[in-house]
């Protein structure tokens, strides 16, 4: 009884200190890659870019559509696009007078899963 | 006959230059709000805290479950934690001993939607 008891106890102390893993967290090294995609858009101005970009037909949009939206000078845009574009979110293409912009959607799929992660196998599975 | 001539070549150059928006952009609000959340996870060590929380049953861990994974000291930790705090991805409450802290699952999901944004309701719709 007395023995029983202090299992009891016992159990509680683990229950109560700390709740198992239901699922695998992200690694060292994915969170390395990942993270440098979520500061890319972890200013004002790149989410919007990005948002912009993605919400033109065919995700990509002409670099004429953008500059007119923001009350800001072509070289400041043009830096907060090459951020964009070397984390791999968006890439460019100099077509004629004008460069297209195009969002990478499996980039976009892979940060959403990372923070809704119903696809990621749980870690008794 | 020179009339619709004219239309299609007016037709021509708006489509050479520029895709419509087949949605509606995120807000310059929005994206000052999320911009802020994104930034917070925009670290390594804070992308891993958020998913090792999230990855506890319940979506809540003891920070003595969290401390012990990194070869940081306890005041690194604490200060990566506290911006996750503040930018309402984590809430933490002490109860003994020990902080748990909690994942928000409705703000992780808000930005899933940002980067994935399925249900965001079309320009025309």
């Amino acid at each position: 009884m007395s023995k029983q008891k202090r299992l009891l106890v016992r159990s509680d102390e683990v229950v109560g200190c700390c709740s198992p893993l239901v699922r695998q967290p992200l690694s060292v090294e994915l969170a390395v890659e990942l993270s440098r995609l979520f500061k890319a858009i972890g200013d004002p101005v790149r989410l919007r870019l990005l948002s912009l970009i993605a919400s033109h037909a065919g995700g990509e949009a002409c670099v004429c559509d953008l500059t007119g939206v923001f009350d800001l000078t072509g070289p400041t845009i043009s830096h907060h696009l090459k951020v964009l574009r070397e984390a791999g979110l968006i890439s460019g293409e100099r077509r004629g007078t004008w460069v297209y912009y195009r969002a990478h959607p499996e980039a976009l799929r892979r940060l959403s899963e990372v923070l809704v992660p119903d696809e990621i196998p749980a870690v008794n599975a």
